[in-house]
């Protein structure tokens, strides 16, 4: 049996009772019927695992009471038995330790972002994956809508031309009201430095802004200047970040994200405006991509149209009219790591310039991003430059 | 173990390659992590079944020549082995037969719309549910979106008054070019009458659109006047239809449908005005519900978010501003029928009054529908009373 | 001094303190700089006449007591002073006296809609105008918006095609209470048959709905079927209708119009689905009209942009992105009036068929819709044929 | 006869024939029926001055050479005759010159942004007209639209709590393309410092942008960081500009201002986030403002309605549904300031406290934020201070 005739086998780290992403993951890795979840610490609370894992149908057998433990037990189990793949989804804090310990098991690792606690931990985990020579995947989900990819294609064919400016933001309600305090374990950890790292909106979701940007233009962010703030009672770290961008090519722009914004449910936004067209994006209505052209009809792209780009087909699943949403483009992210993932078993991985999907580098470079917006705005919002 | 602590066991008839319907049903059905898909009869050319099956991942032996044999087959099978009920994707035409088997084999039947051939099929298919007690879900996807979900509790309550005026249209470009011609699969067997039955366009989306307003409103429509059209030479089904309604409350309304409607994607859009308040949902953009009150400015309901309602929020499964889709809505006649379906397993069946799906019974409305329609308009457009 | 240079003199009948179209009559007069109000009989209470003629810093020897006297007194005075044209505001059933009057004594028409109380005044109308050869022109305003310019450009060059489906739609909450009964004057004569005529919404909205719908194609209704209702208790007049239409090519659609529609403001929407293309326009944002053509991006044409129409560009006073209104439509009624009275003064009147503002032929149109989408309605909703 | 019961009689600098703006003005004096246009000086060459005042229906003997001409010849007619107020609609470098010139002989003026060249001009105004007492209204004319005045109200009430964070947007595509090579007027003084100032989009769209935050928030932006760019070769004047902004009260937000992006008309957006709730407007689409309170469903407030607070509907012409475009905006400025006018020409002036409109203190504060923006970025966009 080849890794192309059979579901591959994944197992997951965190996810438990109470969280949030961690059932994304799973509708995320479910929905295209190309991976089956078989094993899992979901929790530290090994009575929470135990629990889970009777909900999502798990051999007993296979529910662990620490990542170490698992890593060390699936290593041992049969070839034909024993976990793919492994998905963390724990807090911040916790996706250097799994990472480390399932890549050094001989396991390919999906993880969430910002990939680590802290920027060294990234510098480390990408040296692992370098020298394992294993797939990575970070979801920096967004990446996989398809008039994301359209975007993109959009850009690489030079059709935009060069990027003059970019407005991109991120705003959410979520943190308006102060949800830690009555124990809403998004929230607690969240505004939790010991869990979350230097950055709080930053990294939660200033990190998908900055990197969806870099992801369409592939025109990486040169230098910032960043200004962090914090306006609700007793929190430390930031809430809202306001940020002037630079980039390679010159171009300029402005990155906002906040999480203490009224009325704002998940809002990612883009425009870029190059030297040939300009782009508009919105995360809460992604089947659509804005398209200007100097001096001609704004268009609407859609995804699943006949007159999409290649890159935008090859991720999507329906006709134009019936809207994909979250799930699917998280899924989309799973089934090209699912691809590699597969390749690699096959015994012909992919080159890393072939994966569509973020990488361990997309990883560093997000820590990056936090520290030197930390970095930033602790000198008073002055002008930082970004390692290339 | 119960039905509760183990996935349901789907087969599938219908849905091989070349189809569009079937992988959207084991999407639907796999997102959840509820159901595995493990037979099938994916067409009659077994060829294709095979192939179909293997990239399912299917045990060949599981793919069978024809639902009958399939029905026999699957019957014998073991309790904890055997399917425990089967999906049903084919065109129109193929509908009865396979639910028909399955049904008097025991197996309970997720259906897709319009439910048979011919009123008199649906008929004869409401007797065989009701006479066998099995479960029956027909996949009026639409219905599944928690926006539906908040409109129908808004009218339910007493929110929204009585109808006065109704406008639901439902618009495609689908066929406004002959697909048929170059052997595009969905328009051949759509625009077949020996396939689809006496409606095309009136069937494949107008009983959607008739379905929709029913569901949300429990306002049945009492009479229609209906003018169906057909412009691209060759054709003998309907490709557009203009309804005029009357409910049985008293309330008006206008139902148009359209498979010839350059630049519409996939626009199920319905406004409803009551004597208290007024709805307007659109499919496309199905995250948000628009509410009105008299004199008050317009409010933007949104999935996900602390105010949608009890009956909104049962069917959610992420936060608001993550977007769920069409598949999501469609997971959730599937997340509902399982529900049921394990009751009834578990030897407490619910109540038929206590489905929130689409069942047998608004699948013999649907073809009521489509049959009034068809005479309606057959007879110059006069006014024929659809049956209680 | 030719007519082209100085400003025309206008007078208007009706109106007065209290009313509500007279004052967006004379806005649309004036922002031009073309037109300067001279003359007028505010209402049939001379003091109302005069206090609104003091506000307006008229000539009190130019406030007159009736229209009867204002004609005749106007008549009297010299070529350079006398008023060029007269603007008809009052309520339906007076809009043919004042019309007869003032034709009769050789002055130019402006009049509002629907163009008289019956059918029968319409037709008599008809022919006085054509006997005197003056200039008559009808504010059914919304022909006035550039991108309904661009609409019927679009149409008349054939880039759209045949018609194959139109829905159009006119909804407001105006009605949806009682307004009449706390005597709110533009409630009151709007739901009095003595002033309004058979039509209640029909007449007041539906007319504006159907000739946009033929101004857009130059595709004339051929035949409707019609159903009005009437829901608040003690109305006499419909507040609501449903009609379906056959057009004279063939094609087909639905108009719906109704006043008691929650949360509605002024929400005249257009739908027109061609053989080649399709347009969507919508009144409340009334800069753009999204144009799609088969296989295609969806385009969004806008107002005052390089790309426009020369018959958009003609009504054009601003540039992209600086929004024009309502009023501004109207003025270009009164814009393209001003230069067919010009004309006419200077000797070299235009044919009718060169008019782009809708004329007396339309106004019998829309006596005639009305006048039948009652008799439609009071058979039961059957079928009944325009007159060509 | 009092000043309330005649037109107020306008005079007007620049504006002849290829300007754009003063086209605007003039339909803004119009449209309300206050104000008649009698003299002029329309520009430098006097024979366009002479075509223009003919096209304008003016008396020839009132066209001027020179606006210091007018304002000495002004001054000289009879009070019953001679203008009371002038519009200077000039590029910026020449509105310094008129408006000192006719407030010192006794005429209000209304003056277009941003008010002078330079900042040390702005403050020699601002003494002039402190001194002379007289109405100065200058056109910062979006916030004529009524629901910034709603916004403003929002805020002034304290329904939106503090602002913690603003979004303000302005962007446009007009010099995307290097018009003022093809001598197209408007690009032509608004790329040359000679006459637009050490600003060019800063000063032309940037002030809007800033006077508008001001406005609605009345939270004077305390502290900027601005970085500005230019793309097209051979300009020297910044095209792009991108604003850290630290407001009095804590808040913080980011200002974009562009004239090369693609795609974009005149969108002058803004979302400003409270601490109790937010708002969100766009030039674009005035007629509707978007409120958010935290956890409710976002309404959307809507010009013209019956729960508009009084600011808002004290500007409003039409019910809505009727859109209000730019130049009813606009002629809000122009009706607010003949009203202070006419108070001071009865004897009761108002004070500049009571003013609605914008006065020279913004006019002030437009050069404060254009020279300290151009000093910031001169610096290499470090942090400044404005004067408060």
């Amino acid at each position: 049996m080849t890794p192309w005739t059979r579901k591959l086998r994944m197992g997951m780290i965190g996810g438990g009772q109470g969280a949030f992403i961690g059932g994304v993951h799973r509708m995320a890795a479910a929905v295209d019927g190309q991976i089956e979840l078989v094993a899992g610490c979901f929790s530290r609370d090994f009575e929470n695992t135990k629990k889970t894992g009777a909900e999502l149908y798990l051999d007993p057998a296979r529910c662990y009471r620490s990542y170490e433990e698992m890593a060390e037990a699936e290593a041992k189990l049969p070839a034909d038995t024993r976990i793919d793949f492994v998905s963390i989804v724990t807090p911040n804090k916790a996706h250097f330790g799994p990472a480390k310990a399932f890549l050094e098991a001989g396991f390919h690792v999906v993880c969430d972002k910002p990939m680590t606690y802290s920027l060294d931990e990234a510098k480390q985990l990408e040296q692992i994956v370098q020298k394992t020579g294993l797939v990575f995947a970070l979801t920096h989900n967004y990446t996989g809508y398809p008039m994301v990819r359209e975007a993109r294609e959009l850009f690489q064919s030079g059709a935009m031309g060069t990027v003059r400016k970019v407005l991109v933001e991120y705003v959410q309600e979520f943190l308006a009201a102060p949800l830690e305090k009555e124990g809403m374990k998004q929230a607690v950890w969240r505004t939790d430095p010991a869990q979350s790292g230097v950055g709080g909106t930053i990294g939660d979701i200033g990190t998908h802004a900055a990197n969806l940007l870099e992801y369409i233009t592939s025109d990486p962010i040169a230098e910032i200047c960043a200004e962090k703030s914090t306006f609700l009672p007793g929190r430390v770290l930031d809430e809202d970040v306001n940020v002037l961008l630079r980039l390679k090519s010159g171009g300029k722009g402005m990155l906002a994200a906040c999480q203490v914004a009224i009325g704002e449910e998940n809002a990612l936004r883009i425009k870029i405006y190059g030297s040939e067209g300009a782009l508009m994006w919105e995360q809460e209505n992604p089947n659509y991509l804005m398209v200007a052209r100097m001096g001609e009809p704004l268009r609407r792209h859609t995804r699943g149209s006949g007159f999409a780009s290649k890159p935008a087909q090859d991720v999507t699943r329906l006709p134009s009219g019936h809207p994909e949403g979250f799930i699917e483009a998280f899924a989309t992210i799973y089934m090209e790591a699912a691809a590699a993932i597969r390749a690699f078993i096959d015994g012909t991985p992919m080159k890393s310039s072939e994966y569509r999907f973020p990488t361990v580098h997309d990883g560093v470079r997000g820590l990056e991003f936090i520290t030197k917006a930390v970095e930033s705005s602790d000198a008073g919002a002055s002008w930082v430059k970004l390692a290339p």
